[in-house]
């Protein structure tokens, strides 16, 4: 039942094959005549030489006098030369040098006779204790641009100094490319416009929006096509129409299995389909086609494979046009946080988040779910996986493709531990403070903000590890981990953690034991986080198996995805803390009140995201906002519990 | 008579005061609601939750059947399990997982019992080989987007991703912060609005365009207002309109000396001059000012002063404005390939050239006059000398603020050397032969291409270099200079090398000889050229003695300079290249061909941008383009002449 492929054509290889085959069929820019005031940031269709000189005409660059500088030979400061009215001309800044003139002496230098004032200046003798050179205190003509010199090439970016350049020498219509207008089509029967209360099963449309943001981005014009349903008639026709007003059309599929037949099967009812099916992932049901004058690409429905799509095939189709990069990406080498492995078969883009700790670059692969646009909004950059490589080790060195700048990747705090809303909370008072910084966090739980320290790989991670020996938190495991020291145990909050269940507690659970019953539902947290810790610590207690609770290896990696999932009514209870309920408006059976800490590495102390983050800490609008959030207790946050 | 500024604060000192004045005064970011569709690039006012989950119910992610998770229990490929019709439902991927179910069976997995088949599927028994878990091929609400979570923090730009991201979220409606207002009033009786033919003594009206330009590029709106003549009231009441209008006001002074004066009166007549004289060059006359709710800032009038009064102290409060960074700054170190002396009384920003020469970045410095605005379409990068500095030597490593991305300069081919207009043909034959290529040219003359070669400075130099005493072009010169070797002579082209005259020759000059007759004037090229070396020669060889042609010793640095003085009628004669010549329409008496090579270090000669040099020199198009500019003999060009 699986659907065959046209082709399994690598990526680079589909991509010049295309860019040719479109060439051969006509496909090309088009050039705009636009007035030099509105040529920002576009560019240039041709080379543009200058029409006049600048300045175009002799200018005094000073106010003061002008003559013929040879009147002034021989002038010193013994020996001044008089300069009878005649043979000079008073002017000022930006005159025109007169006729017979050569050089300007500066008001300042000029002394008048006996009797004789700057009033008098143009009808008495003037004393001049020094000689001028010819084309002193001049601007020449074409000082600045001579009249036929090349201003820019063509295919260039118009930047505002050039577009001054312009206007000085005489330029007022500039000749630059037409912005390629890309047409956006979206298709799917379940596809709706985005709303605020969308009905279940409602897939909402926001593809056209990334992908319009996108190839604005990049120079061109997009244009939103109407959400077209799964019926090949219209969507062909709304293809022809599409095809006629673009000169790039993206046609969008429905994310259900065969629906890029239905794609393929438009594209060749209005032009050709020259590729369908490329080797890379995600991405590999991409179509590659044309109608005379245009080029169509037929995109994945899912947002993240739709992405990689338009930016690995659609940007550079737009570059070919523009005749330049579209954006300026950077690479980076970085070293790869964890593993990741990639098939043969396919070029593979994966989503990576990059900070620098200490004096490296570290990147870690995100979620590579396709429909999960945050993915996109968190990741600060793409790794690329070429088709003929099996993936890359942990602590290997990777090349990176940034999706933000540098400059920002290395003023962001890489939190990776426990997760807690109050992150997100600290990311805001972070940045508002001082916005050269940020924050990056990945919730991977206590055990992880531990593992990731000892790598070297973040500034900080959140940590609640109850020691179930001593009922001590934190110390016994930092302890045991860092046996040589080198990290500090920073006080963040006490947090109430408990059972959320739906609101009202209409079942009536007040512990874990109540859910180790028939009919009734749990939904955990992962592995290595503290809350699991702390579930399965009460199990143990309380004598529960924890095998009869329905749904405890349901894991779940934040206390909003439980608090979600009880809402939504999909498990009768999960563990978390009581800001994660009372967000949800859920019901919340208290278990504990656990110590949530801060693990900081001392390689990372002195840098300014860690000392913004302690001056955050220990401001009074934390205590506050912690207050508002509910469920915390706040003592000193800030402090350092033990250096080690 | 020189005019007292108010005060010589240093730059970052008057900048934050001025902040701070602001500050306390109530000016402050305004925001706007915007469709997220308008979002893109907008930055955020607060920080973002999602409104609901994503996805918003539970999904089915593929086609096949929904069931209880529990009662596919126990299947496997020998013990399979039998579901009736009644306990499973038949789903497309995107459904809504429907009530009771909380797992997905992929269509390819179901099996049916005998005599049934996909067509009877709903109301037939299917077989399973194998058990599903809980949630398993279930999108789960919140799996991307959890309802509450933070999307993003404030003041952060919306890229497009975050747009998908939001509309998922249920977000319809973004605050951002609205687009700084920034007016721009143009001053001075002499000043027009730019036109292709220009009177003597206009000086046109480009700078508003400029900053109008910039602060677009930062995220501000500009509003251009009408030239204000040097009438006080004028000024005033422009000055108090913009205020009403806008939160930033950029009163741009005329460039004459006392122009500032009129400004800082006029912004003290509508509200407060804070600041008046910076220690900063250019841009020391800076007037920081405020009116209830708006900044004004008095830009100097000359264009290369004004873009670094608005790069350095309007860019910081439009960034102030937004609570994040206007653009993309990138800072490099590179080696500074000339001497750059700086007054301690002031902080200095000069414009460079950068260039990566093997694995270093070269810069050099740029023309420091304040009237050339070319000198920023050509420069990379700014160079900021300290107040408390006098300046670098030539080797020494300095700080650059980039101008064009890293990625650009490093494409980049640096050209330092001999000027011809071929170079810059060159330069576009380059750029639209491989977009990511361009070229990076400065005119120091022959002998500066040697120089810049031996200090590995430059990829590429022209040189044309007589040797007197045999006659030979070049040659001598480099085995004189590069006694190790390590360069390749490239052949180029022939040019006619004469003395341009005015058009007609009126005065039957013939030789330089009768140019060194009372009343005639010449314009001569820099010491160190090939062309000056040729008049240089001419004179020493004829017995004319050059003290006696009145502006042998006025220097210009290009073959079209010399011609524009020539056709302005600023001299009678200079020497230079038919090209020039006939760019303007000028008169031209021959006097020898001359060998124009290109000088190439080994270290450059495997990069991309020279081997692109070689393939444009060999290419007919460079062949037909030279023939059709006029005065070239081309021979075969590319090709190595001699590899020393």
């Amino acid at each position: 039942m699986a659907f065959e492929y046209l082709s399994n054509e690598p990526l680079d290889k589909a991509l010049e094959g295309f860019l040719k085959a479109l060439e051969e069929r006509g496909f090309a820019p088009r050039t705009d005549m636009v007035p030099v005031g509105e040529a920002l940031g576009r560019i240039t269709a041709e080379p543009l030489y200058a029409a006049i000189s600048a300045p175009h005409y002799h200018a005094c660059a000073m106010d003061g006098i002008a003559l013929a500088a040879n009147v002034t030979f021989g002038a010193t400061a013994t020996t001044p030369v008089i300069v009878q009215p005649e043979d000079y001309v008073v002017v000022d800044t930006g005159d025109p040098v007169p006729d017979g003139c050569d050089a300007v002496v500066m008001i300042e230098d000029v002394v008048y006779g006996e009797g004789s004032s700057i009033d008098d200046l143009g009808t008495c003798p003037v004393i001049l204790h020094a000689a001028i050179a010819p084309w002193g205190n001049v601007r020449q003509i074409g000082e600045d641009i001579c009249a036929g010199e090349m201003l820019l090439t063509s295919n260039v970016r118009i930047e505002p100094a050039a577009m001054g350049a312009m206007l000085a020498a005489g330029v007022q219509q500039v000749a630059v490319i037409a912005k390629p207008r890309v047409g956006v089509i979206p298709t799917g029967d379940e596809v709706v416009a985005p709303s605020a209360n969308p009905k279940p099963g409602d897939v909402m449309e926001f593809n056209s929006t990334i992908f319009s943001g996108m190839v604005r981005q990049w120079g061109a014009d997009p244009i939103a096509y109407p959400i077209v349903p799964d019926k090949p008639d219209l969507v062909r026709d709304a293809v022809a129409k599409a095809v006629a007003e673009c000169d790039i059309v993206l046609l969008n599929a429905g994310s259900s299995a065969g629906r890029d037949d239905y794609s393929s099967r438009a594209v060749a009812a209005v032009g050709e389909v020259l590729y369908h099916g490329i080797a890379m992932k995600p991405g590999k049901p991409a179509i590659l086609g044309c109608a005379p004058g245009s080029a169509i690409v037929g995109v994945p429905g899912y947002p993240v494979s739709g992405i990689i799509v338009v930016e690995q095939i659609v940007k550079p189709i737009i570059e070919w046009l523009l005749g330049c990069r579209a954006s300026n990406d950077e690479n980076v080498r970085a070293t790869l946080a964890r593993p990741c492995t990639s098939s043969l078969k396919y070029e593979e883009f994966v989503r990576v988040r990059v900070g620098k700790v200490g004096d490296k670059l570290v990147a870690t692969p995100l979620s590579r779910g396709a429909g999960v646009v945050t993915s996109f909004v968190k990741a600060d950059g793409i790794l690329t996986i070429p088709q003929n490589v099996e993936g890359y080790e942990a602590g290997e060195e990777v090349d990176v493709r940034l999706l933000r700048p540098l400059v920002d990747i290395e003023r962001s705090l890489v939190v990776i531990g426990s997760h807690d809303p109050l992150i997100d909370e600290i990311a805001q008072f972070i940045h508002a403070a001082d916005p050269a910084l940020s924050i990056a966090s990945t919730h991977v739980g206590s055990m992880g903000a531990i593992v990731a320290a000892k790598r070297g790989e973040n500034h900080c991670g959140g940590i609640h590890l109850l020691d179930e020996s001593t009922g001590v938190y934190n110390e016994p495991y930092l302890e045991k981990h860092f046996p040589k020291g080198g990290v500090r145990q920073v006080e963040c909050v006490y947090r109430q953690q408990g059972l959320m269940v739906a609101p009202g507690n209409p079942l009536g659970i007040e512990s874990l034991a109540d859910l180790a019953v028939e009919g009734r539902s749990f939904v955990n947290r992962q592995k290595g986080s503290g809350t699991r810790i702390l579930s399965d610590y009460i199990c143990k207690q309380d004598g529960i198996d924890s095998s009869k609770i329905y749904g405890y290896d349901h894991e779940e990696f934040t206390h909003t995805a439980v608090a979600a999932l009880v809402e939504a009514g999909s498990a009768d209870a999960g563990m978390g803390i009581y800001s994660a309920a009372k967000m949800y408006g859920l019901g919340f059976v208290p278990v504990c009140e656990e110590q949530y800490d801060l693990l900081i590495p001392d390689y990372a102390w002195e840098t300014p995201m860690v000392q913004a983050l302690l001056d955050v800490l220990r401001s009074d609008a934390f205590r506050a906002r912690m207050e508002e959030l509910g469920g915390y207790r706040v003592n000193q946050p800030g402090r350092v519990r033990r250096h080690y």
